[in-house]
């Protein structure tokens, strides 16, 4: 159960409108890596949270700052829509290069649809899916999607304060870029964590490694033609799972067959062959 | 450029169909970590890369692969479908268990849309879509996001070969299962690589730290009342990045005021607030 | 800024598994009219709220309910997916019926991609999606929303209370149903308030009737041939709005031309006119 | 069965073209609460309607209206895209703001995709799909739906009345307006004399109450602090439904225990928890 | 504008009801090729028609026919979800297998969501998407389109007919069968007239040939190594435009460099090669 | 199974940068009908090809060559996005219209998300999803949806060399346009050779025709008031299959009785009729 407050958890306050910028900000807030994501992932892995109780406390301690970052994320974007001197525009965008940008590149559901509010989408007004997030209960797979996450999300952060000018809005950014700097650290020292408790890397580590077929479970096929891959780290060495050594195998070729299909019984309406095979004559 | 060979990377062919069983499989071709998520990713980050030609010639070595692995898949579930016997079910599935349960249960698109034939779709029938992947041209970021969908894929084979009972689904998964075993060992290589050479953990690395609010860094935000979250790596020591010490704020209060929005300009139709502001009456 | 606890609102705890069950209950957790849903349009209205503190902290008192109410669910979906006997489901389901509807009903993603957790679909496996959602900034039009969210929503909970046998499940939905009921009374009564306060019932009340086609304000048009329509209360008698009378009109005719469209310029390459008009020989 | 003539309803007519509008007007025809929105939600509730024939037919005489409004808008956006000078704009964009505008602004579909055609889509480009509607066979529940598409539409409507010059865009807008407040009213007067009939405004009115939790029917919980929310009519007084009355809960607390989830069996390859359940070791 | 009339185009009864073949026969209403995809196709098409206006008119002709067969459709899928015996059946389930393969295999959505009414989705519930159609000014272009939908449509609507026993069904999908014939043969008349109006089959006929690089325009590079496709008309003789002769290339190779890409400015944070180059030290 | 070089199919390189044009170009790739699309579509016909081995190889022929289009395609996109001056155009939008056009029009994902990288997107941002393709299993269905994807596509490139200015631009197009050029051809062909053989052009043309509702099969309905589409061959003279007289309806009319419906049992919690009917009472 949730309780909320109406302090925010930072200052979400721009110097001046700047709806093209509002646009762009979006992307934080309700894109693929943005806090909504982060929030339902986090808080989805918690909820179904099957293992040891402290990992479940961890996943529901960030979702829930996640929360608070998608409350200032609408908060500082509502802002940056006040007040838009949209009339008046109107009338200046014939002869104003700045002002025909923003007419030209502001998002128009801004304006239409939300009534100067945050909306959950990305930048371009692709709405929020949670075709972005995952919960698969097997936690360091989960870590890894988390720490992706993270990582993809404080390099938009990052960029989007390359492009900011606002000092207000360059503040706001600084705590998110802070805390994705935690967030990265925290689920880094997750994963390490799990990692020494299942004593393997690879995910899942339950899974009988005399059942895969082991005889090329460390092979680099190198199948853009060119020898530039065999140069790394991944192409030669004991295997960071340290159970193999990892092979380049520069001329690749196929294990199996060609690949051939029977024809579809009759009452599909598919293709037949010419000529007909004998038992569908 | 691209060229293809008739043979298949590994065999694909099945002991006999199981149109119900062909309905879940497709969870691992077009499903969010399915063989067509990770070929597009890992082709779009190598399309893209404009970092050293050997991080390029990796990610199209491997998204090269993941094609053949698509074309399997796609084979065993049209094999899988091969000859369904479907208008003697029709006659049988009302006193039949085992028919019944496949005439419920298989996915109808299988005969009606795809005419006994594989679909870009996942084990409930959601088409692919671009929103599962990504490519940021941040290789520490991306690889960590490749790491991820190869330890969920591996996650999701597994799972689907304990379902298996047929011996030729179980031989290519278990084929499937070691590449994943060999490409997490990949991805794991590479991000330690890039670590390495950038000398950081954080995504990005290239942004000054003094730019983020430092205050915060290292913070755990004990939101989620209970301390169990306090018991684990991530809550105390140096973090991961070696800059900094992971802290518990177990009782954590808000930085920023309360958040209040001015009311909207008339034009735009937004309930205004009452009593009217004085510059809006 | 939020706070969890981790007792749940209420109750989520069924007698026994039901993986079928689990499957219809997603509806209540990401369908079109879930608890995903209210939670995130309540809170989105409420972020963005420009009007008075009173109606901004109602959206996010019952914002930060629904958030308990998606807990509750994910919480007893994933009881509900328990320890799911599936080994053993394989060898049955060849002679045993209800079996075979688990088998072939079930959703396979529970098993397959989130390991016996909820996940924010629909009872056919849609992701949740934004377009669900609005928030418009005009409270009378938003409420109406949340008035019609929570009827869908405790319709929808009947029907699945109506499905259910489990005590368990049935005493839950008992609390979320009669939570619906309360929600339901508190949107009406919010609705009523506005509509006294700006006296009148057209969304949005700001804009001037004058500018409206006032002629067409108030009339039905029979164009679906046969005059059952005519005999509501909506065909006759003084407008809700109490500014028109509703008025029949049985024979509707178009009150404007042909419509017409000019030839597209050469370089668009559409197909052209024959003969072809004048200005583009 | 239906039947189409060519005339309009109404005047879809511009003064002269202006794709950058043209963009934005596509929020009425492809958007969540465009005429292709209505359209489809009247006409499914009416083909699926199980009630008296005076309901469906209502349905079906407001469905088939929408259809006239969705030609009306294709039409006006197409004559808006008329003719763009489009190589000129290549040339003339390096020193005309006006122009630069509508190059950035315009949507590039409407170039490439339609070739200056409308289309299905809102004005950020998301297409049209049936997740915006909804026909629940219960009549107060979609009547509800239907008032609140109409003042969202109407909404929608006024705001792009607000940033329209064209005097053949406003009048064809001043006209749809009018019609959004006939159906306003016509759905207002609709629901009145469904809740009279059924006596009683909860949908489903037919669910036994005695059957939901009752004692938490007419709660308002405080869950974001402060006590702004309690000075709304929905916060005390009789309930709107003439049963029961509504309180203001200052300090809610849980109702139910703490969540906690059993470990997953082995086969799932969850994270299992340490030490081990015995009943897994 | 529209007019409706409450008969049905043809007959839509089925004798008895069938809720697993309701969820299939869905997508021929709301699938890819079903009804509503044939409906908006047309009409935006007619809608946006700038040639001569037989070719609107005739889209107007189809397009509203199409429109009486989404209501033929959602009334026959409505009938077959009459009066499910769902509460007797959930009783049944576990010892009856055509029940129990009813009870697995219906949508869910049908009860929960659409109170036993059509929906706008497809065999698996996705929802139907205008992603699905297009229309492109082009009119060869577009009733290219229109004949593959026509035949992608019928070929579903005959697996339909195969699965189906009862004989209303049957009846009438043997209409809509026609009708698919009728449509193929007309679309088939007008490419026909079109192709010899402008005196070319390659869309859009309108662009100079000698701008395209002639050299490759009749080749078929022989990419998926072996040489059976060499044996159709498609790789020898004249080609179908009458302006080339198809030729088969064995053994294709690439006519571009090696593609490389410049490193990214330091303000994107991409990752940058080793050693960097000069102009970004 | 695939193997790449890393020469490209044909050059890829425009004299300069122009983030805008990028966007545009986008469509091409990511689109309904990019090249993303042919190619998904084209293997997965190919894949699930259960009629003769050269039709499977014709597909896997053409396929493949569709993916060194999709990199063509990306690495121009990345071209064009090259060291975009973006911190300058800060600095410079507010007096250079040209500026401003670029900053208010390019896609914010290209600098915030791919890092100055191509995207699996349309021009206006939507995800490319596999709900833009199709695989049958019947061969001409799916030639006519490749003679279609090749029409849309080349028209739609024709467009974008229309508003190209850049000579490596134009120069990549012309070979794109020659391609679509064979690949029109080619289909055309494949298609005249399977109507041969299979001795109709009706899909499927195995259905027996006696199956279908004849009287109807060659008509069409004068649905659209108004006689313009009786002048064409659609509507006169013997059908293009050979088997019928095609026929125009003037004054059509309805061939089946009014649609009603049951009412729906209690427990669904529908609407019910005034007066209820004596089984539900």
């Amino acid at each position: 159960m949730f309780y909320h407050i109406k302090e925010l958890q930072y200052n979400a306050k721009p110097s001046c409108p700047d709806p093209l910028y509002a646009k762009k900000l979006q992307e934080l807030l309700g894109g693929q890596f943005g806090e909504i994501s982060v929030m339902m992932q986090y808080l989805f892995q918690g909820f179904n949270g099957r293992a040891d109780a402290k990992y479940r406390d961890l996943l529901l301690d960030i979702g829930t700052e996640e929360m608070a970052h998608v409350e200032m994320l609408a908060t500082m974007i509502a802002r940056l829509l006040d007040g838009a001197p949209w009339e008046d525009q109107q009338a200046a965008y014939s002869n104003n290069p700045a002002v025909a940008a923003i007419m030209g590149g502001m998002n128009p559901q801004h304006a239409i649809v939300s009534g100067l509010g945050a909306m959950p989408v990305d930048s371009v007004g692709n709405r929020w899916t949670a075709a972005y997030i995952g919960a698969s209960g097997n936690l360091l797979a989960d870590f890894r999607a988390n720490l992706n996450a993270e990582s993809q999300g404080r390099l938009q952060a990052v960029r989007l304060y390359e492009l900011a000018v606002d000092p207000g809005v360059k503040d706001m950014l600084s705590f998110l870029i802070a805390r994705d700097t935690a967030h990265q650290n925290q689920w880094k020292a997750a994963i390490a964590e799990i990692e020494a408790r299942e004593g393997d890397i690879v995910v899942p580590t339950t899974f009988p490694r005399e059942l895969e077929k082991q005889a090329v479970s460390y092979d680099l096929y190198n199948l853009s033609r060119g020898e530039a891959s065999s140069k790394g780290r991944w192409a030669q060495g004991p295997a960071p799972d340290g159970r193999g050594v990892l092979k380049y195998i520069s001329d690749p070729v196929p294990f199996g067959p060609k690949a051939t299909l029977s024809p579809a019984p009759l009452y599909i309406h598919d293709t037949l062959p010419h000529p007909l095979p004998p038992n569908l004559v």
